[in-house]
C-alpha cells in the first residue's frame, strides 16, 4: 500500500522569505466498510491496517467480540470501469451463527433513532450493546507517575505525525506503562479502531488489563470506543466531553484528561488511581 | 439552550498534590438531522445553532444553496415515553421546488457507492453536487501579512475554549482580514457547518469575498465544506492533507497550512496570495 504520506509542491513563506520545495503529507482517502457485502459505513482515514480498522469499527459497533466471529476480510474489487480494486472498499464476513443488530434501513451509526435521541439516550446504547462490563479482576491500580510518563512515550512512537504534522495517534500500554501497540491516521477514531482491530484479529479481546492513550481530546466516540473494547482506562493529552465524562462514570471506565507533565485531571473512576494522600476539597 | 459548557466534579492531581472540584466542561450531545422528515444523519455537537448547523450540513451535501431553498426547521419532539422535546432532533423542510439528491437507502453520505471509491472519486463528487465554482471576481488578493494576523484574532474569540480546553473554532474573516463571524463545537466540521448555516439562511451564499480558518488540521471534509459554501481561502494552524490538497488544487480554492506567527505553507491556490517577491525554488 505504502500511501501513509504522499508528496505535494508547496509554497512555504517564512517571515517573508518564499520559497516552493516538496512537501511529505498525511494521506487521506476513503474507506468503504461492507458487512456480508452490505455497504455500512465509509470514513475518511489514512490507508494501511484497513482490514484492522474495519474489524475494530465492528467491535464499537457491537458485531464483533472474538476472532472466532470473523469469517474473513477481502478488498472489494471490479466495480470501476477498469476493473481495478482501489483498495479503499472492504468486506467484512461474519462467522455462521453471528447476531447482527438492526442497524435500520437508513442508518449507520449504532444510536437510536428514536425522535427521543439524548445523551442519556446515547449511553444506554452502549451499554446494551457492550459485551462486556468494565470488570478488571483484580482491579488494575495506577499511579499518576506512572500515566504521566506515556505521553512521552506515545509521541516517540509516532514517526509518521513527525514529517508531516498531520496525524491523531492512539496507543495501548500496558498496566505497567509498557506501549504494547500504536495507530495513527488523519482520523483520532480509526487510530483507535486500528488498534482494537489489531486486538480482535490476535484474539486479545477484552482489553481489560490496559490503558487507552490518545493524543487529543476525549469525545463521547473514544470513550464509547474504549468500553465496547473492554479497556479499563482512557487517558487523553487534552479535554474530555461531557458526554465522555458521563459515560465513563456509567460504565465504570477511568477517564484522564489534560494528561501533561506532571498534571491531569481525572474524570470518573479515580478508584484505580492510587494515590499517596487523600483528596483535599477545595 | 444554555447547554455549551456543563460542571463535572474532577480529580486534580498537579505534582502529587491532589484536590477534587468542579470543572467546567464542554458539552456533547447527539443531533440527528431530518430531511423532510426522513432521517438523514447524526452528528454530535456541542448544543446550539443547531438549526444554522442542519442548514449548513445540508449546504455541503448539495441540498440547500440559498434562504429560498428552505421552507423552515423545527426541532420534532413527542416519540420519548414523556412527550418531552430533547432538542437533539431537528427537521429541515425543503421549499417547493428544491431537487433532492439521491442519497440511497443505506447511506448518508455524499460520496459515490460504487466499488471504486477512491479519493478521484471524492473529488467528483463535490465537483458534480457544487453549486457555484469558486470564482471570486475580481480575485481576491491576500497579503501574507493579513493571514498572519488571522491566528490570534480567532483565538481571542475563542471565548468557551477559554474555560473548557475542548472545542474547535473556525471563523469567517472579510479579504480585509475582518473578523464576520465565528463558532465553536466540539467537532471542527459542525463549526464550520454553523458558520455557513447562519450565512444561507441571511441568505449570504456563495460567501465568496471571505476567509475561513479553522483551529486544527485541514481535512478533505473541510475542504469541502468550503467548496460547497463557495469560500475562496480556508486557512488552517496545523496541517491539511493529501486528499483536501488535490481538492483545493482541482477547485481553485486556496489553502494555507501551518498558519503560526508569520510562517504559512501555501498548498493551492497561491495566485491569490499577494508576495513581494517571486518564489524561488529550492
Amino acid at each position: 500500500m505504502g500511501r501513509v504520506t504522499e508528496r505535494r509542491k508547496v509554497l512555504r513563506i517564512r517571515d517573508g522569505a518564499v520559497s516552493t520545495r516538496p512537501d511529505t503529507l498525511v494521506a487521506e482517502e476513503p474507506l468503504e466498510i461492507r458487512l456480508n457485502g452490505k455497504p455500512l459505513a465509509i470514513t475518511m482515514r489514512t490507508p494501511g491496517d484497513d482490514f484492522a480498522l474495519a474489524a475494530g469499527f465492528l467491535v464499537s459497533e457491537g458485531v464483533l467480540a472474538s476472532a472466532a466471529d470473523l469469517q474473513n476480510i477481502v478488498y472489494c474489487a471490479g466495480a470501476t470501469a477498469d476493473g481495478s480494486n482501489t483498495y479503499n472498499v472492504v468486506d467484512v464476513r461474519t462467522a455462521p451463527g453471528v447476531t447482527l443488530p438492526d442497524f435500520g434501513l437508513e442508518r449507520n451509526v449504532y444510536t437510536s433513532s428514536s425522535c427521543g435521541l439524548c445523551g442519556k439516550a446515547s449511553l444506554d446504547a452502549v451499554r446494551t450493546t457492550a459485551r462486556w462490563p468494565i470488570a478488571d479482576t483484580p482491579p488494575l491500580r495506577i499511579t499518576p507517575e506512572l500515566l504521566a510518563a506515556l505521553p512521552d512515550r506515545l509521541r516517540s512512537a509516532q514517526r509518521v505525525f513527525d514529517r508531516t504534522g498531520g496525524l491523531h495517534a492512539a496507543a495501548l500500554f500496558s498496566a505497567e506503562g509498557e506501549l504494547l501497540d500504536t495507530r495513527e491516521d488523519v482520523g483520532r477514531h480509526n487510530a483507535v479502531d486500528k488498534l482494537v482491530g489489531r486486538a480482535l484479529r490476535n484474539d486479545g479481546l477484552p482489553l481489560s488489563r490496559t490503558i487507552l492513550m490518545v493524543s487529543g481530546r476525549a469525545s463521547f466516540e473514544l470513550a464509547q470506543k474504549a468500553v465496547m473494547a473492554g479497556i479499563p482506562v482512557l487517558a487523553a493529552v487534552s479535554a474530555p466531553s461531557s458526554l465522555a465524562v458521563d459515560l465513563a462514570a456509567e460504565t465504570g471506565l477511568t477517564l484522564v484528561g489534560f494528561l501533561r507533565g506532571s498534571s491531569m485531571n481525572v474524570y470518573a473512576g479515580e478508584d484505580r488511581i492510587t494515590l499517596q494522600k487523600p483528596a483535599a476539597q477545595t
